[in-house]
């Protein structure tokens, strides 16, 4: 009889990483599906392969007890396929195909009546053109497919400029345009779904993007208790059942200058907007999205402190983070240093740093001047 | 060029364990030598084998770039040896060699004038009568080397009560006596040091142990700051600087009943007593233990709550501590639950549980409740 369950995860990044301390402090075994041998994750890394490939997912998800999620990208049929002959994937196919395909989640969502920005699927030059005529002469043109990080994401004010993306919409595809939402700040609501179906939330946070790319997390988002936090809560509840999903449910939004909220992006896995979690909740998002997959009671989430702010780390041009983390741990020893051992990129997410405390200035301060000493 | 530094564990045990998620958010990678497939740190467990063997722990130590350790019982002429080959180990074996020997450790405390029970190194049946006869009747009986909860300790009054030890000591061996000390409460000094010198404190912290083994820590030690905390402190700063520690050391002392601080025990190792610096302090014990061998700046040692509560959870006699898991998390959400993994005996640590808060009487009957749901 097997003592423990292991857990199955595919793809190496950075979040299967985080997720390996969660199930080393629990007693959970774990497994990762990884794309090559170097990846962030290759310490519980016992396979290396695609995981477009329905052979190698099935022998990996034969090696473990229920399987989840670093990224969305596992082909749907592959998901489908699998899930006949008994595999166990939390979140489920049904869940993952509204976190894989923009279209069908906002569709989803009207159903559900959640508040998001007016949208609208289009194939060809005219419908942009109505599209950003109706809606001020401009909008937001986002892939449907496939887009993370600002790709797949294009701000326009005519249609040319998609033109090469809808030259490549195959059959029965869609570009999602969606109303360039003039909004005060974005926000972003993280909540953890078993299913039994007991959901837990964590406090609402605000999210600072720069090209696209989370720069700054703000745990709570300053001024949100009561009205904000409650329509997030709503929200996340609302689309968390909705959509049946098993695990954390990021949900990002839009607090527009009319004082509306948006839903703008689901991830249906732990995200960067919770990776304050770590050092400042009782229940980090990796640990409850661990415990969640399992079918296991999640744990509390306050907050550990006042305040929690989170700075990405992004790669430079030298690549010499190492020789720098001495540096700024000497200079903040109150910050919380996570470093991701990937390959250095121009760009990409290598590491972030938490600093936790009672006074928001200050922790704003020193989270970025770790995060500053940290960066290449 | 290596990009990242390589740390290397002697031992598979849960204090190994517990460093991987230290390691993993610090992106340091990290190998352990351990003693069993199927050992407690068998996630990183590059090597298996035989610490006593000289051709085994070279072969490991020149896979990483710091060797440190799990548990003391590494030979010293392994250690020396290999130190003399170049590898790096911290703690250093002049250090180890006073965790490893309690005759070596009470002679050097006595040279460093830190405050202990009376002692003496004892070979035959008369010395011992007449430590028994100078100290009321009896005293406490320590073989020096390889002792730990509560093995190779006897409380005795007669010295036939030894005699099976006395005929087992080899040529220059002793065994230890000890004046049976009358306490009020044991407490306990964590400190990490680093090879520049750097030292910090956590807490001090009260233990009650029970049948040798420690059952339950409170951080901090009720009514401890002032007197009792300026004591503690100078006495494991002046051992950690005198016995030139790297790494996390561990003075675990008696309050004696006539209000005198006396160290019992030294471990050179992150502890047992500071397991709740994981959910409860900045910096836990295992990430400064990594980020001192490494010789990182340490990180801070403030507490996240008023006061934390662990609780050792023992191996019982039907080995269903996984069953248990979800109804103890059921019944307490704010308990941090940690599983080691380990083959279940009746009797062995095999996980332990956390509470933080800020009323001392709640926690303690919280991480008591969150113990008890999840021991077998």
């Amino acid at each position: 009889m097997r003592m423990r369950q292991r857990i199955g995860v595919i793809g190496g990044g950075q979040l299967a990483r985080m997720m390996i301390p969660a199930a080393v402090n629990l007693g959970i075994d774990i497994s990762v599906l990884a794309e090559s041998e170097n990846s962030s994750a290759a310490l519980a890394a016992s396979f290396v392969g695609d995981y477009r490939d329905v052979t190698t997912v099935r022998e990996f998800a034969r090696s473990v007890d229920v399987v989840t999620f670093d990224h969305e990208h596992v082909p749907a049929d592959v998901l489908r396929l699998l899930r006949e002959e008994g595999v166990v994937f939390r979140p489920g196919p049904h869940a993952l195909a509204f976190a894989q395909d923009k279209i069908a989640m906002r569709r989803r969502l009207a159903e559900l009546d959640v508040p998001m920005p007016r949208w609208a699927g289009v194939r060809t030059l005219e419908e942009v053109t109505n599209f950003v005529d109706e809606n001020g002469g401009r909008a937001v043109a986002k892939t449907a497919r496939g887009g993370y990080d600002g790709k797949g994401v294009r701000m326009i004010t005519s249609a040319t400029e998609v033109a090469d993306w809808l030259d490549e919409l195959g059959p029965g595809e869609y570009l999602l345009m969606e109303e360039w939402v003039s909004f005060r700040r974005e926000l972003a609501q993280l909540i953890a779904r078993r299913p039994s179906g007991e959901q837990v939330l964590w406090p609402v946070v605000e999210t600072v993007q720069k090209n696209g790319v989370c720069a700054e997390v703000i745990a709570p988002a300053p001024s949100s208790v009561g009205r904000v936090s409650d329509m997030t809560a709503h929200i996340a509840e609302t689309i968390a059942e909705g959509l049946e999903v098993t695990g954390v449910l990021a949900v990002e939004l839009f607090e527009t200058t009319d004082e509306r909220i948006l839903v703008n992006e689901l991830a249906m896995r732990p995200h960067n907007s919770g990776h304050w979690t770590i050092d400042a909740s009782t229940t980090s998002q990796f640990e409850q999205h661990v415990r969640a997959v399992l079918d296991l009671p999640l744990g509390a989430t306050d907050m550990t402190a006042g305040f929690a702010v989170m700075v990405n780390v992004l790669g430079g041009p030298a690549g010499g983070m190492t020789s720098r983390l001495a540096q700024a741990m000497d200079r903040h020893p109150n910050a919380k240093f996570h470093v991701y051992g990937k390959e250095f990129r121009a760009g990409r997410k290598v590491g972030h740093v938490t600093v936790a405390g009672d006074d928001l200035d200050a922790v704003v301060a020193q989270a970025r001047g770790a995060g500053m000493n940290f960066q290449d």
